[in-house]
């Protein structure tokens, strides 16, 4: 896009500047890099801002976790694809308010200008554009990337894992929307975070309560955002930033409070249907209307008590033009993680990338992973050992009953490896008995197969259950069947 | 590191630079949305360079794969970790040798200087040297970013999934280093990508030919990346190299030649320990002790047949100590994919991160995903439908027979997805029979429970099993258990 006269000038100004700022660079490089060796100063051992490195037991539990959600996609019928981590960054811009400020550029080291991806709604967007796909439910699990105030006891970070479920294609309205919702209360239940409560609302709604309000057209979107953080800051403040800020007048901004204060069920749908003020705008018709079918559909889909119609919902990104929801958690202690999901409808986005502008019409939740496992994690941290997530899956260690049997256990290890079997060793030559024992016991491996001279001189290998430490004893030809039966039992 | 005294000037000028250059920017792209408005010039709808998106039906046959590679990794006891996707940059700094020019720096924003891992070994050796571990088995799946020469054809993207194995800890020797040979080769045989061959050496016999020839200590490195092009280059052009460009000897080059031509098993240990030459170097007997002992070990765990000793083999990481090794496909026609995976010993890397210099020796086997992925992408394109992997895994539909069934098919619906079934329907109001019956058989969809009235009347639905079209009646009040058994008696 910048390609008039004068850039030319630009270009060279950055050039020049480059190889000034190179220059500089690269001697104080040297001169660090010989500081560095005299100090013997190593590189700063930290992750990145924001960032967090996940050690086995934190793995076991995210893994875990991740299976459950995308069960619940699969169950819906989702198929999963994936985008790269980074994006042009020419498609990024202009998606995402005021936060694009937020973005990680990557640098210009020749080539195209990249990004790493803010969501993964506009990649998807992207992707149904490029593909000429009219419709699909798709899943997708993935990093998403902000420069944001990491608040790390939140869960807030600035590398975070998004699961996402969206449904394309031209429907019957409200049936998506209403499986999304579907979706995400089945996950949130799943996961067993605690009460929480899905809010509603419509964009089309929040227009026609504004237009109603006597609100300008052109300030419908700010104006948006500030009845967004009505859920963080009292009326006051709000309504103060309406009228010094964005320039309305104390009539449309009581207007305004009238409305965005509520909350309900189909009465309070029933009730907005009568106010004359409303009725005039079919902004307002059309979101009602949608707003009654969705509850519909959630009764019959057994949710409807775990979702509140709230007319102070706003959500920030631009893109959405239909429902619009947020799941919070109810219990105060653990509220300080605030949203732990959202969505909303979005027919708009992938037509603006069409260069038909074909629309594809498109609903999705994304469930803010960080802020769940950040619950999970804590809830892991107060549980008992037994209630711990099991991290290493190995079934079998072979064990040494004394030296001189490492080339007896490598032949044995390898009949288990070859039947399945999830099986370890010490990779010690001669370690100690109680020392192999000790580390089962820790690790929570269920059997440990202990070979001795004597046993192997008749044929036999000692199999001991590490719970019970019961033992008994294994024929040669045929321990490895013996050995799957017992843990095809454990199973269940 | 950047603290000295003109450092302020530098800051400075980079300021007044940056807003010059913010200014410019800033009435180029109001200009160019002004442009971009009339001209309706839209993103370039692409992915970045040596990226890909990847679809359904690609991912269906990626997560096949990992979870395959996975399990191997498990069956071994090997728990998991996650990294960020990017480090500072001062850690990548100086592991690469001369590919350090392919890392992806981010943007300057402000704070940190980031850029994208590389690998996954030095952010594994980083969280080693970080929390203290002393000894592990762990895998990691994630994707790395090198600035390469995409060939997407072969599988070579800027972005690729590594999948690595490692073991961390003071063990006996070569112990941990054939169990990583076999769950390579577990990995390649259970993915089924052709006959390979897995080519092992040893930096430290390496080290010992490049003395015992009489190149110089301070030329072992320069001339292991010589040698390592022997497999792709002939011998007369690595020669010329080697004595026009690095300096050496026709005596020594030749010498070299004698010795990194050979290949083969036990008997070339017998050989080599024979060598005048060789028997005076320390690290030779080193390395050629460290090999028998690694034979010995694949012979017990069944993989020495698929092991080649190899004296070329010389891998370009800096930080190799020990046994490397690569494993290739022998199949001439689909060898362009080159190497499927490589690994080797790095017993000081984590030293150099660690401020006591505290060793943890390592050894480590990377599985290069997308090369395997595109051998098995390729070979899925050319197999026949039933052959190919099943995208959603939706086992039920349920269908209207005729109009007005919308709210009955979402209540039967949520009690499938209530008994943990999968479970579909149309986004349709009333769509029709035919259309949903070819869905069910377009997606491989086992069974399609058909509403309809008459049925309804009589407490009935009907069952149809999609691939011979059997019909059969449930009761409404038994259907959802009688599914279940159908699906269970499927499973197997």
């Amino acid at each position: 896009m910048i390609d008039n006269s004068d850039s030319e000038v630009t270009i060279a100004r950055v050039r020049m500047f480059r190889r000034l700022l190179a220059w500089n660079v690269l001697q104080r490089l040297a001169m660090g890099q010989r500081e560095c060796k005299a100090n013997n100063t190593l590189p700063l051992l930290k992750t990145a801002k924001g960032t967090r490195d996940y050690d086995p037991a934190a793995m076991a539990l995210r893994q875990r976790a991740l299976k459950q959600v995308c069960s619940v996609f699969e169950r819906h019928g989702a198929v999963t694809i994936d985008t790269p981590v980074f994006e042009r960054q020419e498609l990024l811009r202009g998606m995402y308010g005021d936060d694009a400020k937020l973005i990680y550029d990557l640098q210009n080291q020749g080539g195209e200008l990249l990004a790493l991806r803010y969501d993964l709604t506009v990649p998807f967007a992207r992707y149904l554009a490029m593909s000429n796909i009219g419709h699909i439910k798709r899943y997708q699990v993935g990093k998403v990337y902000r420069r944001d105030n990491p608040q790390i006891g939140r869960g807030r970070y600035r590398e975070f894992l998004q699961c996402d479920f969206d449904i394309a294609g031209t429907y019957d309205p409200m049936l998506p929307d209403a499986e999304c919702l579907k979706v995400l209360v089945e996950i949130l239940d799943t996961l067993a975070v605690g009460d929480f409560n899905v809010m509603v609302n419509h964009r089309k709604l929040l227009d026609g309560i504004f237009g109603a309000s006597g609100v300008p057209v052109n300030k419908f979107r700010t104006i948006g955002s500030s009845v967004d953080k009505l859920d963080k800051l009292p009326w006051d403040v709000v309504r103060d930033e309406m009228i010094k800020q964005k320039g309305l007048d104390e009539v449309t901004v009581d207007l305004i409070r009238s409305y965005v204060t509520l909350t309900g069920g189909v009465e309070l749908i029933d009730q907005l249907e009568e106010d004359t003020r409303l009725k005039r705008f079919k902004n307002a018709i059309v979101g009602l209307q949608d707003m009654r079918l969705l509850l519909k559909y959630c009764e019959l889909l057994g949710v409807k008590d775990r979702i509140t119609f709230n007319l102070s919902l706003a959500r920030g990104l631009d893109y959405y033009t239909g429902i619009i929801f947020e799941a919070v958690l109810l219990t105060t202690d653990e509220s300080s993680v605030g949203s732990l999901a959202g969505g909303g409808r979005y027919d708009d986005l992938v037509g603006t990338f069409n260069r038909k502008g074909q629309q594809i019409p498109c609903v999705g939740v994304s469930i803010g992973f960080e802020r769940i496992f950040s619950l999970l994690e804590s809830k892991a941290s107060r549980s008992s050992d037994q209630q711990k997530v099991r991290i290493a899956k190995t079934q079998v260690f072979v064990a040494s009953a004394h030296k001189g049997l490492l080339l007896k256990r490598l032949e044995i290890l390898n009949m288990l490896w070859g039947a399945g079997i999830k099986a370890e060793h010490s990779y010690k030559r001669d370690p100690k008995l109680l020392a192999q024992l000790r580390y089962c016991e820790g690790q929570h491996i269920p059997y440990a197969l202990i070979l001795g001279d004597a046993e192997l001189a008749r044929g036999v290998l000692k199999l001991r259950s590490v719970v019970d430490r019961q033992e008994e004893e294994l024929k040669l030809d045929s321990f490895v069947n013996e050995v799957q039966d017992r843990l095809s039992k454990e199973c269940d």
